[in-house]
């Protein structure tokens, strides 16, 4: 039985500072689940979802599911992620790679955010 | 005594889908609480942050705290957003504006947002 790999998506940016969270959120999944977690970019960091894909399905994973650490869902989301996925899944035939939607759609993520929000007031 | 002013400030995008999430975070806020919550963007949205400091100023603001809706800390956040709070402050004498950490920086918004991760897998 394969492994079932997550890759948390951002969007990246040139100060590397910024990808902070993005490694606190992985060291937590990690924390949390056996399986493979990485990082991927859309640009100006590294690596890029065809080569965290490549690396999780050469480690063994058969399922791969990319979350979009996205708050809204723009042109990144709707329009470049779908066609970056398809490329992957033409590359990797062997492994079923889901996407799910931006976390920021997520109910229970708005209501942490919301009660960040409060505690600043 | 004054109100008391939340404004989210996000990045903004062409597609005005993007503002969704933002716009369901100022609806659970506003019923969290009476005073003004509203939105800004840095660009390609409306309205702008000087903008939206001048409406809740306006609006009988004593005090406004500016939430950065982003994941990562990178110069948007940390250059060209103390940059613009900097111009709004000379602008808004008798108003004090507070400016809070990126909510991906916050423990408990990285905790939902692992959360929504795990049940996606």
């Amino acid at each position: 039985m394969g492994k079932h790999g997550i890759i948390l998506f951002g969007h990246g940016a040139r100060d590397p500072r910024w990808a902070e969270p993005f490694e606190r959120l992985a060291a937590k999944l990690r924390a949390m689940r056996g399986d493979p977690v990485s990082l991927a970019f859309l640009e100006l960091m590294t690596p890029d979802l065809p080569g965290a894909i490549a690396a999780q399905a050469a480690d063994g994973c058969k399922a791969i599911t990319v979350v979009p650490v996205f708050f809204g869902q723009g042109g990144h989301v709707r329009r470049d992620l779908p066609q970056i996925v398809e490329q992957c899944r033409v590359a990797n035939p062997n492994v079923a790679i889901h996407c799910a939607t931006a976390v920021g759609e997520d109910e229970a993520v708005l209501d942490a955010v919301a009660g960040y929000c409060l505690r600043q007031g």
